[in-house]
């Protein structure tokens, strides 16, 4: 989703540690990973490197008490990968989080809106 | 401000364009240079170059309609640097906002954080 001024974007991060966080590029790879069945394929429609989109995962999985892929890294046809419950219930708590946030926070968020310059050709 | 697991840390950035986003980075050096009346001072405080600060401080002054910070680039003192009228005004519904989501989705976080995994020794 490309942010324009009409439809300002929310990118928030959950920083619970050091290595420990949760934003929009998990939430995207966890969401691509469900519809196409492959960490690979996920990784390649966010223009991520195979081994990136990999080490996003391993992270992941090490970060929650259960893993939130599963995987078989696998010969010529290169595997096959899904969200367990717990990988849905992460991705949903994300999503959800963001509702929120810009139900609770829009007319904020419009406010700084309207103080932006009208420059529209600015890249 | 370090993130801990006891007290997650919410990172937003509202993104209205290309390049006019608010996050807390911005919202930090406004902070600092409210509190310490310069703009190097206040990017050294958060480990950033003088020519990195001055950018960020132009970048804000060019997406809103009003400049955020008035200075005086100035000889042997560095000058001085405050922020607007509308430099406050950016950076209290910038605050508001992250106040709005933290409240609106504290009991997600919640549970997102006690999905993690009991590992404490991660880096």
């Amino acid at each position: 989703m490309q942010p324009d001024r009409s439809h300002p974007l929310l990118k928030i991060r959950i920083v619970f540690g050091d290595d420990e966080m949760m934003g929009p590029g998990k939430a995207e790879l966890l969401e691509r990973i469900a519809a196409t069945g492959s960490i690979s394929a996920a990784g390649r429609a966010m223009g991520m490197s195979y081994k990136r989109a990999w080490s996003l995962v391993e992270t992941m999985n090490a970060m929650f008490a259960t893993p939130v892929v599963t995987s078989t890294r696998g010969g010529a046809q290169g595997g096959g990968a899904s969200l367990t419950e717990a990988g849905e219930r992460v991705l949903g708590l994300y999503r959800a989080f963001e509702a929120r946030a810009s139900d609770a926070g829009g007319d904020l968020v419009e406010q700084l809106q309207a103080m932006l310059s009208d420059m529209s050709d600015r890249k």
